[in-house]
């Protein structure tokens, strides 16, 4: 493991991405290796997939260098970007359980120094709550929507927003929603022209691809 | 196959449905003998997935005698029944292509007497054509809904529709949408409480479930 | 969290369905809040999908305040409505591992003010047992039939019973029936006529759409 | 290809079986050169999805020595066996379009020296169609049923029937039950016990099943 | 619970299978009521898929009245049947992990008082194996055989042994092999003519198969 | 159909969008019908999913007014819109059976005002050629990869080029490639940060995200 | 078109593989350009996936200068290598209808001056047809199986031959081995050790891996 | 179990490959008592799928003969071959999580006394680590290469390496690559001529192709 974790300074100077560490499937041990690296390069670090207990189980001497979120499992190391001025993107979910997708999104966003407007719960069974917030969700350039279950959400959002529509299948659901095929392949397959998707879960994807449009990345 | 076509009275009696024929897969030979059958017993009869080929290669004589619908692929055969006045049946689809389904949703119906009203092309990515019909759906007992690709609508319809709504998939779509699978997963899925399933083009699946929620299939 | 459930008044008013709250991945701490929400509204609530234990990890005030069913893994907060009479439903269970989702189903009901019927463990390998209570499964306006594995009872029932026919899928099984694909597609390829199909293990959505054909949501 | 068919004698031998050609595939030249061999070696033969087309444009001297069904698309060659007495084969179908698949068993069996009986067109969504005949079908020693959509027949039969009962399902339908794999999942996760399956549209497999358990191959 | 669980004397008459019980999904205590019920009726009762730690969870004074294997996850309640001469049932498995499944149908052939003969690790890519022991297969009436993987041993078994095959899939394996659908559609497609199939770990319903095969349910 | 085909004023200002016709399903007659609306309106029309026998079936006074082209299946109606000056669009792909997709983003493009340009036949088994043209593809804003079979190339492209990529997967290819599920899931997979992916074949849904990141639609 | 078809030296030299042309959904006119390129470029050529129906479609001067082969839809361009010594490939196959693959395997090796030993309809049903032949198959240094259906061959052969084994499924079938899924995941799932496997009707690719073990693409 | 277990001193004979214990499934004691047979048979042994937990269960004293390697999940009896040259293997890794499959691999073949070089995190979105150290891996007579999610290494490495190239996907990712069916699938689809592919996650099998290869089994 040791041998191969380091900081590709190439791909961030290509791409302007720093590299995020996914944390899931990796052990405490592992995580704390890539920690302890990170803080002797005075670096900071975005953290995905990094559950309460695994974060529980890390070195607490580590573990209190971290702004943790538990909703979203995403950890902050280092002192926050300031906030950039850019138009900015719009978070829209389905659902109170699309939130951990939502939340990985935004906080990959705050980490690059973007402030996200979330938009949370106007799922298209109850449309009048999209209505009544839609004015503010056209205030942004670019709309990340989460959805699981069926997914209609993005459909409806793509046939009233303009700008750039990215939509974020989640693994909510049970039944043929479980796991979140149904979601992805709804999305992939709406009728609003020029929607494009992420993989399941995948909010920092998500988030990447709005810095990528912004090109915003450092 | 003449030993194994008879009209089953019992099932008639007990369900209130004539047998109907699905040529899918029939030879015109095997529809002419039926259709003869018919007309000897002097029967009414409902032929689905009749499509324009197979109509066209039947027997002249007999052909004459079909009320023939090329869009729906289905023939009534004998006078129609008096239409009735049940509160009545909505049919709402959200593309052009799926009214192969919706019109044989729509000539079932009319089979047993009921005028369906059709609200096509109402599709969420046009979320306002559906706003703009909704006080005329909403006129209607039952909702009938058929959509394709991402079926973004019966969500959006059973949000607002308070009486029972079913939802028909249908296979019009290309990529992970093509045949169907995505549609009824998506409809499986809704998150708008109570909606129900039919299979893929079952168009005349949901006219029966419709007249067994009016209690007029006889 | 806080910011995202609400009581939504005008769906409540639209379609007439109370909010109600599926516990499958919800936290403790996130199902204690929505029951002092509702009970500083006043408000009955029905909670699906709250296990065991979920449900003993409740804080135990308010956990005395509701009504638990174990097998069904629902829960009833604040007093019964009056039992309406309706006509009734008719709940049909092929297992004895059914019984999970009809459960459901049966308390959804229940919540609005409907006794539904259970007629349990007549599956078709014995069907005799189903001949034998037939006639008491007719008297009822609308028919719920829950089944697992190869699902033939909903064919059989669809057969016998004239009113409306709701298939509920369930995941028990094993081999190639695990997760309900199985008996969801048996329903949906099902050769009695409209007959229509809800979610794997959707028991409340069933029960809704038996309250839609009723009209008695409230 | 002329190096490769040959009657593998001591095949034959050890299991009974005749080699049975599997005409799907197939070119008209292909099948007139193991129909000369078989007439040059003196040996009866089977053909097996040998369909309409295929046979019209076998040489015409070929096609006038072979025994050919239509429904079934089988062709015999050679003089039939005695027919056996030995308790028998009941061959039970759901719908007429089981008729082909039912026919390739039949004929197989036929080919054997065994005559089957044939139940056709006693689905479950008629379920008194079957009862009439249960005492019929009783008299014989193996039961194979044949049935494609949601397959539910096997199921009730396999209650009601003590001997072996082999299913095969068939790839008749639309929507999710197109191809038969629903059919055949559920087969496989009949609550009847001791019920066994056949790959999809297998009509053969299951005659030899049948021979196999009577020990009447030769 | 307590009225779902009934002895089905009619079934029993019919069929000649005594009820099993599949105890995966069930609760100790369900579990444990059903045995006081067989032990009241003094009634013998084979139970399945009772794993390690349901059998440890039951109540001491049932457990030890019961015939517990852990292998094959089954328990014998009662005195055992005397065994019956047959001609028998030979078991054949391809790997070490199958013997859950042979064990299964093991045992409930044993229920019945038929004593199988075990050939266990016989797998096809150490076919000498096989060959060595072919003599004492073919000596049985009937063949099941058990595999998961490949299941390449029922094609090789199939083309040796000329009574009826009956072969189990296992849900042994990673990979594309992980949870048995590639074994079971490998011995679906066999080109063995004549074998039929289980669902998977279904090795109650092979013995059942082999039962009504021989005839002596009871 | 005639009295569902309609310009939606509304939606092309808010989107932007024309209506665009996807001729995939339909018959001439109807695309015929479109044809002429949009004439008698004086409005350009993009028509894709026009095959050439489609093509070669309209009626020839209509055909003669398409600007066609065979191998991207679309054709243009009304003279052609200046070509605007917006820093670009790269359109990327892995072998030569990826044009179809890649010529209808092309021509979707040209249809707004955009001229692409096109990188062909720079697949990952050939890194080289990409190498040799990564100066000029990073001249562009939005990178466009068209691929089938194993879509390596957009992870490439992705980690060396640092703007918005879509990826479009093709249905090129055979075996587990064909259909384009292996590409797609491919993409979705991607280790390179912020790809975001179309629909199967959905060239012009990829031309549609451009314009929308862009803001050129109109 | 005519842009993006090149010989790739680079390639060339690299792997030692000339580029051959996969004519499957290549028009003729497309085949004969490239043709006629190779022709000006004096170089030799290998198609694969014509069809006769493609072939006969060709330009008559160029087909006349094509070495074609209808059972393998293979064709050489220029005058073939002469044959190497090289210790051999054995190409083993299950049934007839493998011959298509096996043949597009034997041509390639072929083209690269390989003579290739066929032993044709050895499948695992008639293991004693294997037997006859393993002194002769393990004459060679690697062996190719190619087989459809349940794939039981390359286990069995590869647990008796020692060298290199590449699998080949093919889509040869019905049912569930239709398109050869079951046969693909049967091979990967080989109980055997060090089998690997290619892609299904990958002949080509099959030999390519031989003449990479054996080193001598040129 | 004990009746099972025997060293096939005629497999070793034949194929060269020792007998190896997959503990995936098998309980500790299960591989105690292997264990203890290898040691009375004063045999050398390689134990693979033998997790942290499995591992710590052993009884101490057997515990302790073991060289454990936590990382790939093996274990090794006895003492280790020496070192042979030949040639050798190149181990390639697209990311860190592959380290357990490329381990397994690495593990089997130094049980065989290969030392294979390890080329780890080379993954395609940083095209330019596998650029360094090109030179190296080309210095190695057959490769493996292991990667999950996309899979796009084996494309890129078989365009670029000229020996065998063997590619293991990994069950390594989330949502749609989540098992590691999208990376088989990507390397089945590869474009690089020549690419054979193992069983998801099945280190093992790449190692025993390897040995195959340079015909040093033993």
């Amino acid at each position: 493991m040791s041998d191969t974790f380091v900081w590709d300074e190439e791909r961030e100077a290509r791409l302007g991405f720093d590299e995020a560490v996914f944390c899931g499937g990796k052990t405490p041990a592992q995580v704390e290796l890539i920690l302890e690296r990170a803080i002797d390069a005075d670096r900071g670090l975005l953290l995905t997939r990094l559950d309460a207990g695994r974060h529980e189980a890390l070195r607490s001497d580590l573990r209190e260098r971290l702004d943790y979120d538990a909703v979203s499992a995403t950890a902050l190391l280092g002192a926050p970007r300031a906030v950039r001025s850019t138009g900015g993107v719009a978070i829209v979910t389905a659902g109170t359980s699309d939130l951990v997708t939502a939340g990985e999104a935004a906080r990959t966003l705050r980490y690059y120094g973007i402030e996200a407007g979330l938009f949370a719960d106007v799922g298209v069974a109850a449309i009048w709550r999209l209505s009544a917030r839609l004015g503010e969700i056209r205030g942004h350039a670019v709309c990340i929507v989460v959805a699981g279950m069926d997914a209609a959400l993005p459909s409806v959002v793509g046939g009233l927003f303009r700008g750039p529509v990215i939509a974020v299948p989640t693994s909510v659901g049970y039944g043929v929603a479980a796991g979140g095929r149904t979601a992805l392949h709804s999305m992939l397959s709406s009728c609003a022209p020029g929607i494009t998707v992420c993989n399941i879960d995948n909010g920092y994807g998500a988030a990447c691809a709005a810095l990528r449009i912004l090109g915003v990345q450092r």
